[in-house]
């Protein structure tokens, strides 16, 4: 179970000066892992950990032996506790390491960013209960929360094939749609596309098939997180989603942010997951004593959006949302990733599970165009007049995350960014 | 595009001799692609082509340079067809090969298979038009069939990671199920447990993201096909489908052949998809030349059960259902992929399309228990007197599959199976 240790004590600074900034995504206390190689040259990417704007190369620094992130991921929770010890006591000021260390540093703007991981298998759940109840205002005006929902964490397959790291770039989805008075559906490029703002959930041990993994285990079971863009074409999801759910409105593009937060670095951000009165408390199979008292991430959540109007004039990015992942979600990582087993369906090590879309109970807090402009039906209006009801070619959208509390050095999810080509 | 010639030769003969016997699954005329290693032996499995009741060894027999089947079946078709050539010379009657290659046969009853290939991601289709009605019956008793069904290949992703080869036995999955009346769910086994009679498209060379494939060059994509069986818990799936699809009810076991049959070996086994007068033509992107007149696969189906009573009393397994794959689907495998890559999504070499479950209009020609059974009303009685509405524990299914057509010598899927434990 994750604790707070010395790792996490705010008094820590690192010889790596910029990682002392205030502010900065990657503090001591954060040490998130990702894979890197320098810009331009084509080698295979390495694991690296992200400290201030540098990023340490794990296996130059001989704190491990494989360049294989999925291995890593798969190590048990003592041996992944024992690294992270490791490498926060070398960055430590004044540790023993720095004179070795310092060499085996690399500029995060020196270099490319991969996928995080192999992912295997990706799972896109649906825990946004603000975002279920919008969304489902508008497929479904008579029933918009399914009587299931507050059941069964509601999730279903996505595609591996499609993911990609931060700054992917995509060309608009063309597919079948169909206007609600018309006789029959016209092919074309999608006129409501959107993104969704995510969190990943990265499978740290995987069980075998047949083994379904009790909540009491589940958190063991889980690396760390990214942030996730579920780029959604609505029109499309409107034609295809009936009866077997959403597939062409999805698989296009999903992307990740490129540094995996530990749940060990989230520690001090974790919350209890409270449900409103009268709503019915889960099965014993999804409810237990860690997850019911802290299984919930305390991050804040933000979109913006850069259009390609505010590129040329020199506008910075405006945001379109500030939310909480812990107060958007009705189900904790724990009990997505118990659910997911308890039929004994194998997860492996880096697989994906997707939060859903967190929005918030407020209007400013939701994480797609599709609740913030009621369906299409209110447009955003920008600083620079510019007006969005779905995403227009050359759009960026980024999304950040971060965590703050009294008593704990804020760390960062970094961002991930995306641009809708023509 | 797959054409016929001289490998397809009714009067052509192997040396290996078991191979000539009328009904053998694997006549030269087959040549179906494998991955095996000898019972007992843990080492790397090893690419190999069926002939008779033997293995040809495709390293050993220095036809191929590798033992990873993605690589194989990435090849272009050229490089494919000339492969296909290669083998079947070298194991025609008379050939110079017999003496070496003799040497790299290994017999079928001596090796255990693997999952053909590595599967990065599946996703199961519903292309059997008279299943969806009969299932719709009992999901949606006023809306059997969805208005998008003939204009949209209904298609959703599976699960990669729990599909195992013929042979697979698990355990009954669990999981949350609520009975219509009842005012909240229950927690337990599944006690609908269904098999789905499907084939597997499997894909050969894949498409960069961003760039569809045109349902001219879509059978370039196609590699082969398998039987397979895609378990199903009804009572899960009926509770927790809705909005987002099947999950649970699917994830814990699916099971496929070992044997590859190539798009090659099916060539003279292809059909016109006809439509019924008065349904509407596919939009023009999912309708071209080839596959409107010989886009179908005429395969013949079969279902058997084997329940523990039977193997007790030394019975046969008995037949369920005896269909045709042509007329029970509503879609051809070029038209699921380059539906699947319409959006740019990419499907890479390996990636396996499940048909959806294949049944005939008649009602002997189900490929489900939910179908031949009513929904659970109407037991199916075996001749041993044994009743089942769904899956016992000990039941062992049968998929069996073959082409048969004057003029041409009959070929064999194989078979898979696999047994629900308590």
């Amino acid at each position: 179970m994750s604790l707070i240790n010395e790792t996490h004590d705010p008094a820590l600074k690192s010889w790596v000066e910029e990682a002392n900034r205030p502010g900065s995504d990657f503090p001591i206390q954060n040490l998130p892992f990702g894979r890197y190689r320098p810009i331009g040259v084509d080698e295979d990417f390495r694991i690296g950990v992200a400290i201030g704007n540098q990023i340490l190369d794990l296996q130059g620094a001989d704190l491990i032996d494989t360049s294989d992130m999925n291995a890593l991921m798969a190590l048990d929770t003592a041996a992944r506790q024992r690294l992270r010890r490791e490498i926060s006591r070398g960055l430590s000021k004044g540790s023993a390491q720095q004179q070795t260390w310092s060499k085996r540093l690399i500029a995060q703007d020196a270099v490319e960013m991969a996928v995080p991981c192999r992912i295997g298998d990706y799972t896109d759940f649906y825990t946004g209960i603000h975002h279920a109840t919008s969304v489902g205002k508008l497929f479904r005006p008579d029933q918009p929360l399914m009587p299931n929902y507050k059941w069964v964490p509601i999730g279903y397959h996505g595609r591996s094939s499609s993911i990609r790291v931060s700054g992917q770039t995509f060309r608009r989805p063309r597919g079948q749609t169909k206007a609600p008075d018309a006789a029959q559906p016209t092919f074309g490029p999608s006129r409501r596309l959107d993104y969704e703002l995510e969190l990943g959930y990265f499978v740290g041990g995987g069980n075998a098939l047949g083994q379904p993994v009790s909540i009491e285990d589940a958190e063991d079971h889980l690396f760390g997180v990214t942030l996730l863009n579920d780029w959604s074409a609505r029109d499309i999801q409107a034609w295809e989603y009936q009866p077997l759910g959403p597939f062409l409105s999805k698989n296009f593009a999903t992307t990740v942010s490129p540094w995996l937060v530990t749940t060990e670095a989230l520690a001090p951000f974790r919350a209890a997951l409270t449900r409103p009165d009268g709503d019915p408390q889960p099965l014993p199979y999804l409810d237990g004593g860690f997850n019911r008292k802290a299984g919930a991430f305390d991050i804040t959540l933000e979109v913006l959006i850069l259009t390609e109007r505010m590129v040329e004039s020199g506008l910075p990015p405006e945001r379109l949302t500030l939310g909480n992942a812990g107060t958007a979600a009705y189900w904790t990582a724990a009990q997505l990733l118990t659910h997911h087993t308890v039929n004994g369906c194998n997860l492996q090590s880096g697989d994906l599970l997707g939060s859903g879309t967190l929005s918030g109970p407020a209007a400013n807090e939701a994480g797609s165009l599709l609740e913030l402009t009621e369906g299409g039906k209110k447009p955003v209006v920008l600083a620079n007049g510019e007006q969005r009801t779905f995403l227009e070619d050359g759009d960026t959208l980024i999304l950040r995350g971060w965590c703050e509390r009294p008593g704990a050095v804020r760390i960062g999810l970094g961002e991930v960014r995306g641009t809708v080509l023509a």
